[in-house]
């Protein structure tokens, strides 16, 4: 028999024929009878303290149901963290004070979307202008005004991470560099913007449809914010378009719904503009980065010291874990046997800064690898050899940190090498190559949320047709969880694809789960799965094997429906069978396995490391600094490969949106006013004619704490590909841009100095 | 602490709010996006063959997307009787001959109702009439045409029960009668017609929200009828309004619904009319009794025998059953030592009838109970007196049939007697008291479905703020269930009624249950949800045992949200705080109990039985035969009663249903045409202004194999009513009448026969 009759097949995604063909349900297809619309009205300010808000023209607007503001809550403020009050920071609904153009102030519902923009309108806010603050460098000043109360210098958190003595190494070291990068804005572009359909009913209990990684969260912080017990909460994730890090935590969509539906006993819809989505939600974290890094003649990094300020905006959200991601990535994917690292969050009064595929890890990719290539440079060696001569192993441990089980870099490394090699015999003037290296969690330890339950869970049913009914809180936001458990579940029960149906992300009847985010489903959710799974097959085979008497030393198993003895496969019988008789044995109840995960004994961050080398190909024309995307070559490592359809999904998708973080995308402000906020022709993102091709070079690992050793497959993707370009660019043209993004007009500047100052670059 | 905190006491319905507010969501609710709506082609000959059907001018409709006739489904012949093939006899859509008027022939789906309406007009179908038959008597006529090829004397099902020796006994009797008896149809008169909203997906999988008394069967017979595994059929029952044996065969609604949302790929409505309602489905069982019944002088009853021929329609469904039970209840209550029952069904051209509340029991206890009055009259013996010397007592075994553990008619009979006597004291001239027995089932144990599964599963989930699901497949129809059912697993689980959030009738969340029929939920689902909450309280006690480590030999309850000792109640701990430590104690997964329930070692009708004993008071107008209600006075035992609110609407609804059984409802019919499909004014039902007071003489008892000792409260309060007006009516005016409904026109023709003959009542 082949080793697995479902995983590492392409199979088409389990949720495919209802979207492709437009049946499937999105947040903005649920209508419910008597259902309102609402609209959020957010601050024109900056910063202002909120004198008196009169709401009475517009409560008297025909077809205007409620309106409601900041006094109408209980006033509680929520936040991710909930593990620590003082991270707890934001109200959705001011009271007393807005800190951002967009922070919203009240809401109202309505007949229809055009009458609840109309009594928008209405609404009089008399603001008090107060003094706003943009740059985070501008935020930490001694004389800064506080944006928080009690928060000195705006610093809203601060991570220190060290190991070795950093000082004494430096002292060792025959090179050393300082760097200084800044890493800019990004939005997550969702197809699908912020929305949720509230349902507050008589029985005064609250179900909530709503586009969101994660349903679990958005149930336990609505409760919180609305004075309920969760369990009067119920979160329905329906299809969603798209997540991306922007959509676990609770939204003004959902606590405004939520709210207004709780005042008014009747449905409500919101869904957000593009605008506001842009203005309004949050985005990537920019970040100021000063890296200080040293080595010895022959290539041995022996110590990096990293300070980051990043721009935290007016409210904490996962801003908080993307500060101690980008300090932990920025160590990876090497064996620095001292290393520092200082991060400080500040307040500013912009739209708040958090998550965004890569959480972290694309800014200390961006900084880091490009740094390397420039050490290497210092050194004359290559820059696949320095990566090679410092990268991590198998087995390493990150003092205090992490313990890296499997590690497939040294593989990546070298297929990428002879890729890289055979590139440069052919490539032609004005292109060039850079390679960056990287390495990214399966799901995150740190448990800021404070869940109580298990990180995964799942619940397995069999009914007497053999049909598989997988309940599981995990969220397919799009990236395939739903098709990628479903294969766990079918694999380890030995059953196919085809007789698993998953129910997900329905908090009244899936297990909790954390949700879709730091890349932990297949890990965290798989392992759920498979125990689940497990544990059925379980039941069956106790039948079975009474059934077929073998000699109790043979093992049984269960593959493609037909439960057999290990080693005389052909010696079995059938599944459907035996499922009958199971459930007949049990006095007629359905079969059922549960399982669940949490990560034990690996370290802090998380309990396995995916690893990866890019290299991306570019052109820069030399006469308009524009660099054209050639080639985006990955050799990504991720444990046994589950759905290679999914693979290369993930691989596409993460390589335009890290590419177009590199080139392209950006959200310049004026006095904290986000200036493109439209996806028509202001916000520029790659489009599919715009991509190069995304070869994948593939390598083959295997990670022991994985379901059937698999690993990450979805956020670390995203990571290399800015520091790729960057060195890239240098390659072609011998121009270093330390900030993103990198538009033709930096390019074209830094070539136009270059050549005043007459230094060559390589070409 | 007193000895229940939820059960027994007055609380609203879990469902209340909901409904009386309006937001309860019922299947006409179901709204969704891109949905069509069904209507239904239906014979207008009671029997015919179809030659020829073109569709064409109605698919050529604008606005019309199919038009599907037999010819386009599988050819499956459907029946709730699973297990004898040769009683599956329905098509639905007929292929080649319609057996009633009001047969489905086609449907059409369309983007309104009108339009589908219009198409049904356009659709051509040529018939060949064939000859009819519309009375039981005349179908078994040696030389009646078969309805259904190859079905002698078109005798559907036939049943036979015996014990002791009947015509040995008979020559002991002393006093002997035989009777004839008719019983009229009736209808169910739901406030909701049978409605469906069926979506096919392109997953190949259908999700069908209905009105149904048994979403699993509903199911399991689509799945048969489509071709398709039962996993991959959803069917959620939505609020419903009413079922009362109505609802758990597949209707038009939901096949016609499914079939066409399967070849659209879109969803689709149909709500049948009242007046497809009417003519077009299931209704109560007409049935010709006779009786022969035998007495020694001292009242002993020694002797019965009865032959009923029924009404069976066109179709077998759950006719097959009432026809069962009629035979087992005509037995009822007493203790026949020699009984013999022949039952016939005869197929005729009319509609299908089956089970209505009561199944078959009202008219073997109108028939039974009015003949014990005459042969009582005869041996110059009381009527309460009579049916004490026969009456079953606890512990009694029906030959081969049934166990008697509880039984408390005669607590019953005492009662009524006294409030007879009373009510004798005062009464007016022209009124009139009858009595009549009865017992009834808790669920049936007969398994024609031939299910796989336990006939009742339930699933509790603990959450760590205490709150709890439970999941049940149990239906809840308006009879409150969900209350029961949600007050039973409070009570067992030891916490308060409001902690518990229900989620039933769901076949892809909730695991199975034979759904709403035969009295079973509260004693069949009631035990298996008190297993569930066992099962998880059981997991609680023990990390309270580990906490508060009282001497081993003390036993810990939960209570009120409190665990303690049992023998020290003030020493314990917050049923909160052991909830959360128990989750973390087991890694995180929520607390997860499992409960099912199968009678065992039961007999083969019912676990548990019912009994009581109700008096109805009557006026009769002289001059018009008119009779009046005056009062319905019922003692009747349910074991422990869980809800008594619930109670009282059982016996309100029972009685009005009963009671127009009794003196008005009736389906007359032209030529196999129903003359009044109409509640204008053509069907007669009581009015809330007709109802007479319903008073309770209240009866403890206490049934050992019921959830907290409770058994039946639902349908067995339908039984008594007809029998006691009739035997009221002969109280009042010394005429007794044999045929239902009790019309003036009968009681008025009646009262002239006697005084020709002169012949003078009571009064």
């Amino acid at each position: 028999m082949a080793k697995y009759s479902v995983i590492g097949h392409r199979v088409h995604n389990v949720d495919g024929p209802e979207k492709i063909t437009g049946s499937g349900k999105y947040t903005f297809d649920i209508t419910l009878p008597n259902m309102l619309y609402g609209k959020v009205l957010r601050s024109p300010f900056p910063h202002a303290k909120i004198l008196k808000i009169d709401t009475s023209k517009a409560e008297k607007l025909v077809g205007v149901k409620k309106v409601l503001t900041g006094k109408d809550t209980i006033g509680f403020k929520q936040g991710i963290w909930r593990r620590f009050p003082e991270l707890c920071d934001e109200e959705i609904l001011c009271r007393d004070r807005v800190r951002y153009i967009g922070d919203p102030v009240a809401c109202v519902a309505a007949i229809d979307e055009d009458v609840a923009e109309q009594a928008l309108d209405l609404i009089d806010v008399e603001y008090e202008e107060l003094p706003a603050i943009f740059d985070p460098m501008d935020a930490i000043k001694e004389d800064a005004i506080q944006i928080h109360e009690g928060v000195e210098l705006n610093i809203n958190v601060n991570r220190h991470i060290e190991w070795g003595d950093v000082d004494e190494a430096f002292k060792k070291c025959d090179v050393i560099r300082e760097d200084q990068f800044r890493c800019s804005s990004q939005h997550h572009c969702c197809m699908e913007t912020h929305c949720a359909v509230a349902s507050y009913d008589y029985s005064n209990k609250l179900t909530v449809w709503t586009s969101t990684q994660a349903a679990y969260y958005v149930q336990g912080l609505l409760a919180g914010m609305l004075g309920m017990r969760e369990g009067d909460i119920r979160v329905i994730k329906p299809h969603t378009g798209g997540g991306f890090g922007g959509k676990f935590e609770t939204d003004s969509a959902q606590f405004c719904a939520a709210l207004l539906s709780q005042k008014l006993y009747r449905p409500v819809k919101i869904v957000l503009s593009r605008e506001e989505e842009f203005t309004a939600t949050k985005r990537r974290t920019p970040m100021y980065y000063n890296i200080k890094l040293g080595a010895t003649k022959d290539g041995k990094l022996l110590a990096k010291e990293v300070r980051v300020l990043t721009e935290g905006g007016a409210y904490t959200g996962m801003g908080a874990t993307a500060l101690y991601l980008t300090g932990f990535f920025s160590s990876f994917p090497y064996k620095y046997a001292n290393y520092r690292y200082d991060g400080y969050r500040a307040y500013t009064n912009t739209a708040p800064t958090s998550a965004q595929r890569g959480f972290g890890a694309p800014q200390s990719v961006f900084t880091g690898e490009q740094q390397i290539d420039m050490i290497a440079e210092d050194l004359g060696i290559d820059p696949i050899e320095i990566r090679r001569i410092n990268g991590m192993t198998e087995g390493y441990e990150v003092p205090g940190q992490a313990y890296i089980q499997s590690c497939g870099l040294h593989q990546c490394l070298d297929k990428m090498e002879a890729y890289v090699k055979e590139r440069k015999k052919v490539m032609p003037a004005n292109h060039g190559i850079g390679v960056s290296a990287y390495g990214f969690m399966s799901g995150g330890i740190f448990n800021w949320f404070d869940t109580p339950y298990a990180f995964s869970s799942a619940v397995v049913r069999i009914a007497i047709d053999g049909k598989v009914d997988l309940y599981t809180g995990a969220c397919d936001i799009g990236q395939g969880s739903n098709t990628t458990l479903a294969m766990i579940t079918a694999e380890e029960l030995g059953v196919r694809l085809e007789d698993i149906r998953v129910h997900s992300a329905d908090t009244a009847t899936c297990p909790p789960d954390l949700g879709a985010w730091g890349s932990r489903e297949t890990l965290m959710n798989g392992n759920a799965c498979k125990m689940a799974a497990a544990d059925a097959k379980r039941q069956l085979l106790e039948f079975a094997q009474a059934k077929l008497h073998p000699n109790i030393v043979y093992d049984l198993d269960i593959k493609d429906r037909w439960i057999h003895l290990v080693d005389r496969p052909e010696r079995g019988i059938s599944y459907f069978d035996i499922v009958k008789e199971a459930i007949r044995g049990k006095d007629g109840e359905a079969i059922m396995g549960r399982g669940h995960y949490t990560p034990h004994r690996k370290g802090m961050i998380s309990p396995a490391y995916s690893f990866g080398v890019q290299a991306a190909e570019v052109s820069v024309d030399p006469d308009t600094g524009r660099v054209k995307l050639e080639a985006i070559t990955t050799a990504h490592e991720s444990g046994t490969v589950i759905n290679p359809v999914g693979i290369e999904g993930q691989l596409e998708g993460a390589a335009s949106m890290a590419a177009g973080y590199a080139i392209c995308e950006d959200q310049p402000m004026d006095n904290g006013k986000i200036l493109n906020p439209s996806l028509g022709v202001d916000y520029k993102m790659l489009r599919t004619l715009d991509m190069p091709d995304t070869p994948i070079l593939e390598i083959d690992t295997y990670e022991p704490e994985g379901p059937f050793g698999a690993k990450e497959a979805g956020e670390g993707l995203t990571n290399p590909t800015a520091g790729a370009i960057g060195n890239a660019v240098y390659d072609a043209c011998g121009v270093r841009i330390k900030t993103l993004p990198i538009t033709p007009e930096k390019v074209f500047k830094a070539l136009q100095e270059k050549k005043a100052k007459g230094k060559g670059g390589k070409k």
